[in-house]
C-alpha cells in the first residue's frame, strides 16, 4: 500500500498544474463517458446485487446498492455541476503589505490527497472523485466490498478520462485493498494522506477517529433539538415542529428531541400532539409531558438517541437556560433551533449554544450545502476545526501565504 | 482526571458570556498582578533552578527556566498587550441571504477548551493563559515539571484575577498531573477537549500526534531552503541567503540547505562561501558544489536534517524544476524561497511549492506572526488543516452559522 500512497501523492504535482478550464473540460468527459457506459456500469451493479442476494443484505442496503439507467444518469449530471462549480483553487483569501515593502496574499490551494471511506452507495464513487478533482486534490476512494464491482466499473471510467488527458491514474483511485485492515492501514498514512473523510455508520466514524494519524473531518451524528420558548409564536412553532421532525425523519438535520418551555406546557402539548397525529409520530415525554398528554415515557436514553426514526421525545425544561442547559448536555453540535419572539431570549439561545448551525424561528431541515447555496455538498462536518457544519467545495482547500519581495531581509 | 476537565468544559460556558471590554479589564489586571507578585514568581522560580541545579540540567535549558525582574516584566507586558488585541470572537466571516429569506450568518466563536503542552519557559504559562482568555477558550496548561513551581506561582496570580471577578479557576488551569501519563490521558479526552497545542522538542510532538484522538495543530520542524535561480540578482541572493541562515540559526524558520542552479554555480558559489566567512557558517556541499568551493561533503542526512545551528548544506539543482523536486522531497512545508528576476519560474515556483510560506526574493526568516502583523503568535503551524503558517489569536477561535428565520420550514 505505501507504494500505491507514494505513487498518489507524487501525482498531486501534476493536478496542481492543470488550469481551472481543463478540469472544467474533464470533469465533462467523465461525465459523458459515465452516461456512454451505462451497460458497463449495470453489468457490474448486476454483479454486486447477485452478491448481494446470496449474502442475504437487507432490502435497505440492497436499495443503496441499486442502479438503473435514472440513478447512473443523476450520477452524470452531478459530476456536470460539478464541473461548472465555481473554481475553489486560487481565490485570494486576505492579503496586505508589511511595513517593509513586503507583499503578503493568503491563497486557496488543494490540500494534498484525501482519502474517503464509504459505504454502499456507489454514486459516492464518481461524486466523491469529482469533488476532489475539482478541488485539485488526489482521491483515495475505499467503498464498501458490498459494491466492489459498481465502484470498480466507475473508476475505471474515470481513469479512462484522466489517461486520455495524459493524467495518471492514482489522480482518482480505489484503495486496493478491501480488507478491514486496509483502512487500519489507511488511517495511519499520514506521510502520504492529507485528509481522512469518513461516511458511513457511527462504528466506522468511531473507529476512524480513535485511531487515524491522518486529520479527520467527520460527519456522525445529529441529535438535532427544537426549543419552544414561552414568548413564541404557537403558530410557527407547531408547524416547525412537526416540519423538523417528520419531513424527513431519517436524515442528521431531523429533531429527535423537542424541549417546551414550562410557562406554556399547558396551552402548546395538546395542540402539538394534536399536529404530530396525521403524521403518526410515535411521542415520548417526561413526566410533565405526561400530566398534559398522553404519551409514552422517554428515559435518559431517549434523549440520548438519534432516532432518524419517526419518533420524538418531548422534555419540558425551564424557559430558556433550562432548554441550553439540555442540549449542552445532549446535543451533538450539529443544528439547534429556538422558536421565540423575544428578541433579548433569541439572542441569548443564538450566543450561547455550541453548535454548527443554531437557528431561530425556522426549521433545522435547512442545515443542509445544497440549501445554503454551496452547490455539491461534501458532507455536514461535526469538527469544530477546519470545517464546521455544511462542507462545500471550498472546505477541500487549505491556503498558503505567497510572499512577494524586493530582496528584503530581517534585520 | 475526567472529573477535572468536565469542571472545565462546564466553565467555557461562562467564558462566553463576558463581554469583549470586561476580558480586556481582568487581562490588564492579571498583567498588573504578575508585576505586584514579582517576589513570589521570582522565590518559587528559584526553587526550580535549585532543583535543576540538583538535577543537573544543561546550562541551555537552565537559561530557558530563569526569570528575573526584567523576565517578569515582559511576561507582564506581553499580557498587557494581548489584552489590547483586536477581540476575535464575534468577527462576521461571511453572510448571505437564501432564497426562502432565511439570513445566514457564519461568525467567528470560541474553540472551548484548548490543552497546551509545552517545555521549560514559565513565560509560556502566562502567554498561552492569556491568548485562550481572550479568545474566549478555557486552557488547560501543561509544562515541564522542571518549571513545576514558577508556572503555579503564575497560574495561582491569574487564578486569583479569575476569582475577583467572579469567574470560576477551572478557565485557567494548570493539568493536576504532572506524569508522562497524564499527557497520555489528557490527548484522549475528546469528549472534554477540543483542541491540543504541543509545544517542544520533536518527539513529544510525534508522540503527542500519534495517540491523541483530540485534534492537535503542531509546530514541528522547519526545513527551509533557498533556491538562487539562474535568472537572480546575485547581490540581493547572497544577502538572502546569508539572512535566512546566520541571522538567528536557532529558529525554525532558517534555512538549513541552499539550493543554487547548475547553470551559474560557477558564478555565484565562491562569492557565497566569501560571503558566509565571515559569520564562520559550517559549509558542506554536494560533489558539484565541491568541485567549485572547498567545503565537507554534504550526504542525504544532511538534506534531511534541521540543524537549527551555524551549519548550512548546499546542492546544485538542474534549474527551477530540480529545486521543486528537492524541495518536495525534503522540505517540511515551513518556509521555501526562490531569488530570480524572472517572472515566469518565480510564478512557477510560487504555485508549485507546497509550504504554508513560499517567498519571492526574501529571506524565509519573515515567517513570523509577529512580522506577518497578527500582534501576539500562537506558533507556527505545520498542520495543513484549521491554521496552517503563523497562527495569531484568530486562529484559536472556530465558527458557527446563525441563522435568522421568520418561520420558515423545509418544504
Amino acid at each position: 500500500m505505501e507504494e500505491f500512497l507514494s505513487k498518489a501523492k507524487r501525482s498531486a504535482a501534476e493536478l496542481v498544474r492543470l488550469q481551472s478550464g481543463q478540469k472544467k473540460r474533464i470533469l465533462h468527459q467523465m461525465a459523458n463517458l459515465i452516461e456512454d457506459n451505462m451497460k458497463e456500469i449495470l453489468e457490474a451493479n448486476a454483479l454486486d446485487m447477485e452478491q448481494a442476494e446470496i449474502n442475504n443484505l437487507s432490502p435497505a442496503l440492497k436499495d443503496r446498492l441499486y442502479l438503473d439507467e435514472k440513478r447512473i444518469l443523476a450520477m452524470a449530471r452531478s459530476v456536470h455541476e460539478i464541473a461548472e462549480l465555481k473554481e475553489p483553487v486560487g481565490r485570494v483569501l486576505d492579503g496586505w503589505v508589511l511595513d517593509n515593502g513586503l507583499r503578503v496574499e493568503k491563497v486557496s490551494i488543494p490540500i494534498g490527497v484525501i482519502g474517503i471511506i464509504y459505504e454502499s452507495r456507489p454514486n459516492v464513487t464518481s461524486d466523491a472523485a469529482a469533488l476532489c478533482f475539482k478541488s485539485g486534490n488526489v482521491a483515495i476512494l475505499k467503498g464498501g466490498k458490498e459494491s466492489m464491482h459498481s465502484n470498480e466499473a466507475i473508476a475505471k471510467i474515470l481513469q479512462e478520462v484522466l489517461a486520455a488527458n495524459g493524467l495518471p491514474k492514482e489522480v482518482i483511485s480505489l484503495l486496493p485493498d478491501y480488507s478491514r485492515e486496509g483502512v487500519a492501514k489507511l488511517i495511519k498514512m499520514d506521510r502520504y494522506v492529507d485528509l481522512i473523510i469518513p461516511r458511513g455508520g457511527e462504528a466506522l466514524i468511531r473507529y476512524v477517529s480513535e485511531n487515524a494519524t491522518v486529520p479527520v473531518v467527520k460527519h456522525d451524528k445529529g441529535l438535532c433539538h427544537t426549543y419552544i420558548d414561552k414568548d413564541a409564536d404557537f403558530d410557527k412553532a407547531i408547524k416547525i415542529a412537526v416540519n423538523a421532525k417528520v419531513q424527513r425523519p431519517g436524515v442528521c438535520n431531523a429533531m429527535e428531541t423537542l424541549l417546551v418551555d414550562y410557562a406554556i406546557k399547558d396551552e402548546i402539548l395538546l395542540p402539538l400532539y394534536e399536529a404530530f397525529k396525521p403524521y403518526m409520530t410515535t411521542l415520548k415525554g417526561c413526566v410533565l409531558t405526561r400530566e398534559v398528554i398522553d404519551v409514552e415515557e422517554a428515559t435518559e436514553e431517549d434523549y440520548d438517541t438519534e432516532y432518524l426514526e419517526n419518533i420524538l421525545s418531548i422534555k419540558v425544561v425551564d424557559g430558556v437556560e433550562g432548554a441550553i442547559e439540555h442540549i449542552r448536555r445532549y446535543g451533538s453540535g450539529h443544528s439547534e433551533t429556538i422558536v421565540t419572539e423575544n428578541y433579548t431570549t433569541a439572542e441569548k439561545f443564538m450566543n450561547e449554544i455550541d453548535a454548527a448551525c443554531v437557528y431561530v424561528n425556522a426549521s433545522t431541515r435547512f442545515t443542509d450545502g445544497g440549501v445554503f447555496g454551496f452547490g455539491a455538498e461534501v458532507g455536514i462536518s461535526t469538527n469544530k476545526l477546519h470545517a464546521r457544519g455544511p462542507m462545500g467545495i471550498n472546505d477541500l482547500t487549505t491556503y498558503k501565504y505567497k510572499i512577494y519581495g524586493e530582496g528584503q531581509i530581517r534585520e
